[in-house]
């Protein structure tokens, strides 16, 4: 591999990762303005996505530059379209952590429902994920993309239990409802962003082994059972 | 461009179109099996999804072949890695599907909340913009895919309408509840599958024009509000 080829790569990986920071710090700051009932930051995270899109643009634009420029095969081929089907997750994982923002103003419109035990134990289960999938990809490591597959199922079940919970609550009092089903539509987001990880670290596999996982061991966008 | 390229790019745009009627087919099944409260369809939609992922593999082998071996630039990458990210859209449609029908069997344990209106609308809207996605990248026609991403609100606003719809139901009696928020996620899941379908119109028209509309004009991954 020629060593300009190299450093291109060496720089896509690094791109890849700044968006991959720029999207955990979102939904970071996302889940601590639910927390804390803070507009202020949940506007924040809404204006960010900007970046997180410019990124998105800008290194798809360069992954079909290096294509068209280095005509790569093998392993430098995949990497790069690895690398352009998995910014799509990231972009994605960016407007989730919008879409919860969205839900934290309206539910701030109202009184507090109860405090949030699982959904910030949820956030970090699938910012950790996410992580690591990233981590196995410029790394190309398998393994490591393998333990982010399993534990996927920690945060689906997570997400049936808060979901059968705020059921209760629904139950309870009508009052409740309006509250509450914005509450499972954040716990679901969280449970998305966790399976776009997934979907990240499958490909990670696919690109080092050439062994498709997706679609078999793990099952990132099927749902918890009762959602 | 030699022959045989324009041949195995023909040939790409076949597969897609295939991968995209057996999504569009496992949509239809998935409402039809929802209306008419028919467990048998449901789970051959669940079933069914196993040739939709076979599909997906074989077609993102098939754009890494090509890359390898026609080493394109120009338009005929730009086609190609259109393909690829294409093609995980149509994944997900299908994963979509899957939900739909899983839903539809939990609902099919109680007895039918209410008529369904909407929905059948709402899925009828998706497909057709699905369809038109897939027309507008296999013609690389720029004006068809702005079509797509204008119908997009139209969906929304449907998904809107059935959330506060159901939100009533929820409201008036707590044995609504279980059932009203799973109509409320296949709604949801419908509003899913069209944003897809504006994702694979705005790869068409930054793959023809070069110009970037998603994050733009089309804000596919926004909720409709209240969500």
């Amino acid at each position: 591999m020629s060593k300009q080829l190299e450093q291109d790569l060496e720089a896509l990986k690094e791109k890849v990762l700044q968006m991959g920071s720029l999207v955990e710090e979102s939904i970071q700051k996302s889940i601590r303005a639910l927390v804390e009932r803070d507009n202020r930051t949940a506007a924040g995270v809404i204006d960010d996505d900007r970046l997180v899109n410019t990124l998105d643009v800008d290194i798809e634009d360069e992954c079909i530059r290096l294509l068209a420029l280095w005509q790569p095969s093998g392993s430098n081929l995949r990497f790069i379209t690895t690398a352009i089907k998995i910014i799509t997750d990231l972009e994605r994982m960016g407007d989730l952590a919008v879409d919860i923002s969205e839900r934290t103003v309206e539910l701030n419109e109202e009184p507090p429902l109860k405090p949030y035990i699982d959904i910030p134990r949820m956030a970090e289960a699938a910012q950790h994920m996410m992580k690591q999938s990233l981590d196995a990809f410029v790394t190309g490591d398998p393994d490591l993309a393998m333990k982010v597959c399993q534990e996927d199922d920690f945060v689906d079940n997570l997400n049936y239990q808060i979901f059968n919970e705020l059921l209760l609550y629904m139950i309870q009092d009508p009052k409740n409802i309006s509250r509450a089903v914005r509450i499972t539509y954040i716990a679901k987001y969280l449970e998305r962003i966790a399976d776009h990880a997934t979907n990240i670290a499958e490909m990670v596999v696919y690109m080092v082994k050439g062994k498709v996982i997706r679609h078999l061991e793990c099952f990132p966008e099927s749902d918890a059972p009762g959602q």
